[in-house]
Parts: structure tokens; sequence; C-alpha cells
């Protein structure tokens, strides 16, 4: 329990994910994820590079590339270092038992399942407020999807199911991602079977890649008000 | 028989863009293909359009677009007409019984991708030489993939198979989609089954499409030397 003045809740964040930086050990090719948790884990690696801990990172955000930066970590890219030894992420939700997760509501959801699919392992740290019995329950799928015809997009993914609402940014104006897309948020409430949905997400013509990792989780490290658990994919 | 000094290919081409042009009737929504057998397609719908047949058109590249305007047809977009009653356009290969396809070398995979999938009736218009037993024997897989992590992207490609060779543009610099994209030109050699390859290299994160068209197809008009031939779907 911290004495300052914090939100408890941040700290509790702080705390795994410096439990998560532990992970990082010398001359390995780190993924950075993208989000609060991540700035936390970020914000570490960068403490113990000034101690001297050297590794070769690849973010997947611009806010997080410019956050290792400020730290002087090396930024390396896929080209020069296809294999990623670790990659530390957040996720919005996390499904018990499965660790199948829904990412995405930041926007940067293709760069971090590309950077997590080329990782050895893949470890997401979240607070336990983030645990669902089913995915879907309370945050949407994100659906990246190209813009022309996006209409046609959505409408087979209300065939699904989904009740879509096109991702706005702070100014009111439609959300583009980095990859230079929009973003559709499907609610699709508890998800029976997120793989089921994934597969049939995937193959619709427009979909560029979905917000739910399946079957990608390593291990879940979950801040909870009475310390860490870790979570381990059966 | 051309009596003129035309390019006899070119002529039995246009023949059959003629012809997919009659399927056009008043009020329809038409995709407009790219390439070249589609630019005599709309050269063609262009003539009727000035005779006073009336239609919305959908196009999948901005060449297509820009031809389409030069004869006044009415553009449309998904917005306003998420359906679209019939999808002209040619192909790399089109594999004979399956009638699928192999389409992308133009570049505009994705686009014309999204029109056939909102299309009632897709028809493809080619010449003889691109008929074929097996897809792969004489062109490549065009892949779209993102340019973030693609060298990760393309060696889960190459497991499967490919030799791959990254698409260039005439200057030498590496080609550019209109959604910002690479194109990855996949060599598999005769593909045993393009449902199955379709199926492997669709949910490799990074890839945004492929130019395996497998069961899209509503009728193939080929051009022979000596005449018209149809293929229609089983």
């Amino acid at each position: 329990m911290s004495t300052q003045n914090a939100d408890p809740r941040a700290e509790l964040k702080r705390k795994a994910a410096i439990e998560a930086a532990d992970m990082v050990r010398e001359g390995m090719v780190v993924g950075l994820g993208s989000g609060s948790t991540s700035a936390f884990m970020i914000e570490e690696l960068g403490r113990r590079w000034a101690e001297g801990l050297r590794f070769a990172a690849i973010p997947t955000s611009e806010r997080s590339a410019e956050q290792a930066r400020s730290h002087g970590i090396k930024l390396v890219t896929f080209a020069t270092h296809p294999q990623i030894d670790i990659d530390i992420d957040g996720a919005d939700e996390v499904e018990r038992g499965s660790l199948n997760l829904i990412k995405g509501l930041g926007g940067a959801l293709f760069r971090e399942k590309i950077v997590a699919a080329a990782s050895r392992k893949f470890v997401v740290v979240v607070d336990d407020s983030k645990l669902v019995d089913r995915l879907g329950a309370r945050v949407p799928v994100p659906v990246e999807v190209a813009t022309f015809g996006w209409t046609a997009t959505a409408r087979q993914i209300e065939a699904l199911g989904a009740r879509i609402t096109q991702r706005m940014d702070r100014s009111g104006n439609v959300f583009v991602t980095d990859g230079g897309n929009m973003i559709l948020d499907c609610h699709f409430g508890e998800i029976a079977s997120s793989a089921q949905l994934q597969a049939q997400l995937a193959p619709i013509v427009g979909v560029i890649e979905t917000g739910l990792f399946i079957g990608r989780t390593s291990e879940v490290i979950v801040a909870t008000a009475t310390g860490l658990q870790k979570l381990v994919a059966a």
C-alpha cells in the first residue's frame, strides 16, 4: 500500500508493470505495448536502461515510441529484428480460463497484434477490473476496417449480431488509425465463443483486423487490491 | 476477325467486354473493374450512357473512376448504394472448373474484392490466355500487407511454401496501394487447393487481403480466337 496521495488503482497497475518489466533480460528484443499500463512498464524499463540494462524495443504505437525515446531506449524495426523475445501489453478485457483478449480501445490494435504474433512470449498486464467470464460483456470488439466500402463491411458484421458504432476522435471526426483505416466498435454483448466469432469476422472482405486476441496470451499479470496474481495459459 | 490493323487479342477482349456491358440494365448499380479489359467495358458503357442508358457506378480504382467520369457516367459510393447489382472485372488467372481467380497484378485487389463481395453478380472478362487448370502456374498470388512488420508477415507466408518478391513501381520504389499498404508477390507454383491456401493466408496477422478470389465468380466471359465462350459457376 502506498502512503502517497496517488490513485490506488494506478499504484496496482504500476506494481504489475514492474513485475512484467522484470522479465526483460539483457539483449532481448522487446515489444512495447500501448496504453496506460504499458506506460508504467516503459517507464520502469527506462529506469532499468539508465541502470545499464540493454535491449532492443519495437513499439506498437507512436506514443509508446516517443516515451521509449525519451528514456533513451533503443528502438528497432522488424526488418532487422524479425523475432521478438517478449511482448508486454495491456488489454481491455481478459477472459478467465482461455486468456483470450479484447484489445484496441486505444486504437492501436493492428500493430499490437502484429507485434504479439511475432513474439515468442506475450505477457498481458491488467488490473482485476479487466477480468471477465465472457468477453464482450462490458466492452465492444474494435474492428479495423478499410474506409472504402465500410458500410458494406458494417452490414456483414451486423449480420453476425453486432450493434455497431463508428469510432470518433475527441474532436468529433471519424477516428483514423495509424494505418489510415477506420474502427468500428462492435457491441456483441457476452460472446459465447470468441474463437468462433474471430473465424467469422476475419474472412469478411474489408475487415483489416479485429481486437480479438485468441490463443496468443502466454501469461497475464493481474493487479488486485491484495497483491499480484499470475494467470498462465493452460 | 477484324480486318483492321489492330492487335487481334485486344479486339477479342473488346468483344468480350461488350458482351459483359450488355448485362447492365437501366437503373442498376454497377461495379467497374480495373485493368485493360475493364477499360474496354467502361468505354462501351460510356457509349451506352451517351445513348441514354442510366445506371450508377462504383469504381474499383482511381483510373477506372477517371475513365468513367470522362464519359459522364454517374459515380456513387457504398454509403448511398451498399448493394451492387453487377460487378464486371478482369482477372490474371481463371481456374477452369472452380472459376476461382487470381487478381491484383494491377495493384487494386483490395477494392476489387470489396466490390465483388458486395455484388449480387460478379462477371469476369478475360481472353483465353488467362485460363489455367491450376491457379498459380504462371502468376504469383499478390498479397496486400501492412508496411509495419511486413518482414515478419513475409516469413509466415514463406512458411506456406512461397517465394516472395516485393512489388516495386516503375521508378523502382516500393509500390504503395490505394490503401497505403505494400504488395508481396507470392510465387507458390501450381496451387493444389486455392481455397485451402486462402484459409491459410487470411488469418496471418499483417495480411490485409489476398488476390485469391474463391467462390465469388458468377460467370466468366472468355474471348477465344473463334468467338466468345461463357463459363458459369456450377
